[in-house]
């Protein structure tokens, strides 16, 4: 992609409004611009990182044996009223009424309509277990939305619901979810911490969040060191300084960013709901459930919480937009414009993701660029590179260069994105 | 994918609600589950075949330049206020208020939005031309909702807004997107009638819809075979029988479903939304522009509109859930389980879509269900194609069979889905 051409423009100054690092870095690069409170637009370098998180997800996901489909955001409030849950998330709810006066959920999860539409599908014990997922946007209207993409009234969700036949079952699979869950953060080049944590709105028995800690967070987690116990402390019932339930040592506290939440269910929606199996003795039986939410924009923010210095963003490459920029510094009567333009067909050809700032500006204001979009690798073409046949290589997040031969780059860089 | 694992059932009996081929197929494959009038789940099959769907758009959009981003479902009313589609959209648009008494609209389109946007982000002529696109949730509330996917409240929707200095630059993108659309419709195995159109509630100047003729088609067309000129009768002042406005002949009408419609939108939204830019000669002028739309869902039930028979569906190669239906008739003492086992492997290792129907039910169940699921690939294994080491290919669209050995089988596969 041409710089020139690319939709969307960086900006020096801090906005003011934004609290948060990545809420400031997320509109200084452009990517993202707000709609109303807590609803954003994604511009392509945004969207593109995001459609990464997704395509990470997603494969995990199917690794793990789950089936994705698609359910609506639109759902009668009569299935909300079945469970109750229409209450339990009260006013977050946005609700809306259509020209025959019929009132409407807009879905800010999918626990109804997935429990509704397994009931009609699934009979008997050899239908299950049944790993069902989609991605998809949620709604939820937040008393308030904040920090950029960390606390929105509209995002993108995977969520995931397990159906089994018995506590063991769930037992299972909320494991191969958990694990699923560290493999994602661990693509996404993300430490979290495992956390006890209260189920809230949604419901169930056992909780459990994974935390990035950040000061930015919103949570405050306790935990502990000796034996890596940790809670949420809207759960725990042991404060910072206090002894740790699990070993006796004293407890810390930090802050964190919640980016994924699983919940054991158990049968409570499928009983209000009529989501039932014939077992192999001919009974008939409540299916045993779990939930499992990752919310991909806070993910892509909790990203740039965790990785940014005082120039920028600092991709990791696995959810990058872009792998690499292009940068040529134009001198006329040289080579580097004539030998930048074949160099970026080069490396299009060979499949590599580029972004070309192929625009006529200062050396300051190209790395400055460069280093605020946070793009994994910088390539640099001048007068004084090409005397030595050479382009300028420079991983963001360190201060070496190294000359790099124009004849061996474009094998260079593939390696690169292997890696 | 294992059928026996599949989330969906297929069912026998014709549901009497729905009208339409396309309804009728979409239930009985279990591809599609009604949670509202108008709003659909879209299972694992279903959405496989919508996700081609939108790759092959994608792809369509990107070799014409378009960037892809993703704007919010929810607007500020104030928005639609400003242009006066409040009003023209009427009851059609959903509507609902926040927690603070803020009234937002769900976006049936997007023009307001991406206006807004791009006026915040181009400022001179050398920002233009843009072509931007999202693949996106619309929200409609039509007065009757009908027909499965044909008509609905809540659809998956490609929308590309064009940006130029003049009309002579919306004229190029106007005939880009054309020639798009068309690649779309020949890659997806649809043959369309582009008609002259009404822009209706979207407002601007010229329009054009891409019909496909079908029976079930909402929207009557008239057209000359002689000179090719077609129209909406909306749209169009002759009628069936009389003279054509282009050459003369004889008008003919005929139903057709509207499976995309791009519209010149001209300067009307950018003056009220204020987007400008500096032409050359340092003076602010109206950003001149085009909109382009394609609902996914609904061109997935045109495909079926257009291609089936008395036993089901037939899915073009192109955007067929799975290729390959691998049927094992089992009979005890047999190698017939062994060997689709090991060839499902096989093929599955090679990177083909395999449906792998493993339940125990008889030949004529499972080749029912192979037609009526429409995959282009059947592969039936049974003791008399064992014999000669063989597997018996049959494509759903063909009568005729033909025994392939297994040892030439995946080679064989992967040119058919090349093709």
């Amino acid at each position: 992609m041409r710089i020139s051409k690319l939709f969307g423009k960086t900006q020096r100054d801090v906005p003011a409004e934004a609290d948060t690092i990545s809420h400031q870095l997320l509109l200084r690069t452009g990517m993202i611009s707000q709609v109303a409170a807590g609803v954003y637009s994604y511009l392509p370098l945004a969207l593109r990182a995001l459609k990464k998180i997704e395509n990470i997800i997603r494969d995990e996901m199917d690794k793990a044996g789950g089936q994705e489909l698609m359910l609506p955001v639109l759902q009668p409030i009569e299935l909300w009223q079945r469970t109750g849950r229409d209450q339990s998330f009260g006013k977050g709810l946005f609700t809306l009424s259509d020209r025959r006066e019929r009132k409407l959920v807009m879905g800010p999860t999918h626990e109804e309509v997935i429990t509704d539409l397994v009931s009609r599908n699934v009979r008997s014990y050899r239908d299950l277990p049944l790993l069902l997922y989609q991605i998809q946007t949620k709604f939820r209207d937040e008393p308030r939305p904040r920090a950029g993409l960390l606390r929105v009234r509209e995002f993108t969700m995977k969520d995931l619901y397990s159906f089994d036949t018995d506590e063991e079952g769930l037992a299972r699979n909320y494991q191969k979810m958990t694990t699923a869950y560290q493999n994602i953060y661990s693509r996404c080049g993300l430490p979290v911490l495992q956390v006890e944590a209260d189920s809230g709105a949604i419901g169930g028995k056992d909780s459990h969040e994974f935390m990035v800690i950040a000061e930015s967070g919103e949570d405050e987690i306790i935990y502990c060191d000796s034996c890596k116990y940790a809670a949420n402390v809207e759960k725990a019932r042991t404060r910072a300084g206090e002894a740790c339930p699990g070993c006796g040592s004293s407890l810390s506290s930090r802050r964190g960013i919640e980016v994924g939440h699983i919940f054991k269910l158990g049968t409570f929606l499928s009983e209000k709901l009529g989501a039932f199996f014939i077992d192999p003795d001919g009974v008939s039986r409540s299916i045993t459930m779990g939930c499992y939410g990752i919310g991909l924009g806070r993910l892509l923010a909790a990203v740039i919480e965790n990785s940014y210095d005082d120039k920028g963003i600092i991709w990791p490459v696995s959810i990058a937009p872009y792998h690499f920029y292009l940068c040529p510094l134009y001198r006329e009567g040289s080579r580097v414009s004539e030998v930048a333009e074949s160099l970026y067909s080069e490396l299009k050809a060979a499949g590599l993701e580029v972004l070309f700032d192929d625009r006529e500006e200062s050396p300051g204001v190209k790395f400055n660029d460069a280093d605020l979009l946070g793009i994994p690798f910088r390539l640099t073409i001048s007068p004084r590179t090409l005397e030595k046949n050479s382009v300028e290589l420079k991983r963001r997040s360190e201060r070496e260069t190294e000359l790099v031969p124009l004849d061996e780059i474009t094998e260079r860089l593939e390696v690169l994105t292997r890696g």
